[in-house]
């Protein structure tokens, strides 16, 4: 086993010990199915293309149905835009009821949904620039407030705020965000939005997401936590349209941002599977090209990179998510063949390997197992949800913790 | 006048009005000489060569009374090292006698001095390693009282901590700096340091410097200052080894620093005369080469830069002053040609211009002036201190604030 493998297996499973029993007394010596249910890690992507098939409004259904069936080959955890200049262009008139019936529809699968994101400078809202600086942080408040409240039992985690590092200084273009957190500050706007959001949603969890992986990110955090603002999530943008990390930039990332003792979400992770975009590219949306073509050496490359970075991942115990920057090729951002599935629907090898890592490899397919003479069953599983059957009997139980577990089940 | 021109003046001058009197009677219609003493803005520069010098024991006397010479040609103001890994090589030996004399030089001579650094990872004390965090503390913080405490009233200026933005992930070789701050934190590292140096030095003028001129440093100082811990003055390095700034570059981030309302001290400032260090060396500590040579078209290339840098830097209002690193090329940091003497001790074509800049174009050198009917004298002047002479009678006085400035001198 290497050493990754068996960091995975210390971080992510449990030897469980189960006493079955049925109608009180130990089922001794039977053969039982055992099968996972649903991770605990989170293995998220974006779910913007669900919106329309969970309202019934996409022009292609059965196209649609096929990428809802897809996605949850792969995933048990959405992320949703909420895009400030998207989800209210007009003021007072905000996109709440076909966000809901689409986080409505991954619930109703079991799939844990993130809002993304609740204050952020790009895509803002243009009606902001004819407003003051504190009249702005007057809605933003009132943004984050209406959208944790009316989403709660939902959407009960939020990226709060996206790129703060870059907020104030940023000059592409004029937008009220960052008029208003060059106004007050770094800090004071965190504060700000975190107050609004945990007010609205006091068991919610949420995030600060960012993309600047270098020392400023930890300063700003540093900065954030000493003001005494609680975060509940590190959110770790992860985009590598300039090629894949590799394990050990990655694991350096990881050793400097655990060091705050908090949970991490690698929140926006893309890997190619074609040309690799150059590296004196700074702003990633400066690369525009008119195709950028998924090519079978980048397939497999992509496989073996999605592979490696998920490996690296889950053999950090700090992290309990990674979301995936879009599924499909067809609409992803700066038309990067990304994807997991290609612009004619079709799966890639990346499909196919991770695919094989979460349900196979790491996941427990049905599986049949005999239990002892004293009705004891013993496996090694990846944390989580676990349906046992019986003939036409069943027991569901949770591998919540690594190591050593031991629980009772009873067949009803 | 150029709009840079305009700003200097702006910031820099006053127009004076002075009325000018001898045993009490306006000194009406008469030809004095006014000349300007001391500029308040603060051209400063490394010492670290006076320090020999000072105390005596300069192999070359004659050679370090030139440079000495030179040196007040051009500056007002000096920065002295306290390197601790070099000023306290043995525990309990510091090297404080020799450092109170090349002080006490400055300050004869009317010129201020800042001691640099009292904290910083690199060149710290090698014993610091045989101690654990909590004694690595303490003695620093045990280091800065004694240091600050025993140059008061020669010394009352302070980089109290350098490079805090790399401090505690700086990974070229384990020192006892970087994990104390890896251990507790940017931001309880710069509280505890600069506790301890306002404790033993209250009146000090106390700097946080970093080299680090990215969205990062920001964040440090936004942590910082909401953290309640009072800065008085930001400094910025500025070490040009891969080419000078040019003007865009610098005012963007003197309008990023300056949005704290601190004032500003570009700290450690150096311009080729030679060949540029290629843009893909990140630390400059590890471009080495045996021979970098002063050549004429680059110490006409440097002289350029120079003035064109100074007259950024004077045409913001933020910034009070600009230390040069290292006068000389002889013995300069990396070997690179530098300084604004070669390394033979003869002046550059930069010496000659920084020195007309300071003392002609900004400076008033002793000038024949005629007071008016009511004995008033009317001059544009830079701030600072300027004294009258009037045959063997004279009046000193002081501009100290840009704009009208009216003012009464009495001649003694």
């Amino acid at each position: 086993m290497s050493e990754t493998s068996g960091r995975i297996k210390q971080h992510r499973t449990a030897e469980a010990t189960v006493e079955l029993t049925l109608d009180g007394e130990p089922l001794a010596g039977r053969e039982v199915v055992v099968e996972q249910t649903r991770h605990r890690f989170l293995f998220g992507c974006t779910g913007f293309e669900v919106i329309d098939h969970a309202n019934g409004t996409d022009a292609d259904p059965e196209r649609a149905a096929r990428n809802a069936e897809l996605w949850e080959g792969l995933f048990n955890f959405a992320t949703l835009p909420f895009y400030w200049g998207r989800f209210e262009p007009e003021r007072g008139n905000p996109d709440t009821e076909r966000l809901l019936k689409a986080a409505q529809w991954f619930v109703d699968r079991g799939h844990p949904v993130k809002g993304h994101p609740l204050a952020w400078h790009t895509v803002t809202a243009d009606w902001l620039l004819d407003l003051d600086n504190e009249e702005i942080a007057r809605v933003q408040v009132e943004r984050i407030k209406r959208e944790v409240a009316q989403f709660a039992g939902v959407i009960d985690m939020w990226d709060v705020i996206n790129e703060v590092v870059i907020m104030p200084i940023f000059d592409k273009y004029d937008n009220g965000i960052t008029r208003l957190c060059r106004d007050i500050g770094r800090i004071p706007m965190v504060r700000m939005v975190f107050d609004a959001a945990r007010e609205a949603g006091p068991n919610a969890v949420l995030l600060l997401n960012d993309f600047d992986m270098s020392a400023a990110y930890e300063c700003l955090i540093e900065g954030v936590l000493e003001a005494g603002i609680k975060i509940d999530v590190l959110g770790l943008q992860s985009h590598m349209h300039q090629g894949y990390w590799g394990e050990e930039k990655t694991e350096a990332i990881l050793d400097r941002f655990s060091r705050y003792g908090l949970p991490i979400h690698f929140t926006e992770t893309t890997i190619l599977s074609g040309s690799i975009m150059p590296p004196e590219i700074v702003d990633l949306n400066d690369y525009q090209v008119d195709s950028w073509p998924s090519t079978p050496e980048g397939e497999a490359r992509q496989a073996d990179e999605i592979e490696r970075h998920y490996k690296t991942l889950l053999a950090h115990p700090s992290v309990e998510a990674v979301t995936y920057w879009g599924m499909n090729d067809a609409g992803m951002w700066l038309g990067a063949p990304g994807g997991f599935v290609r612009a004619d629907g079709t799966p890639k090898p990346s499909y196919d390997r991770l695919h094989h890592l979460v349900n196979n490899e790491w996941g427990t397919p049905p599986t049949t197992m005999a239990t002892d003479a004293e009705g004891r069953l013993r496996f090694n599983g990846f944390l989580g949800d676990y349906r046992i059957t019986y003939q036409d009997r069943r027991a569901d139980l949770v591998l919540a913790e690594p190591g050593e577990s031991h629980l009772s089940a009873a067949l009803a």
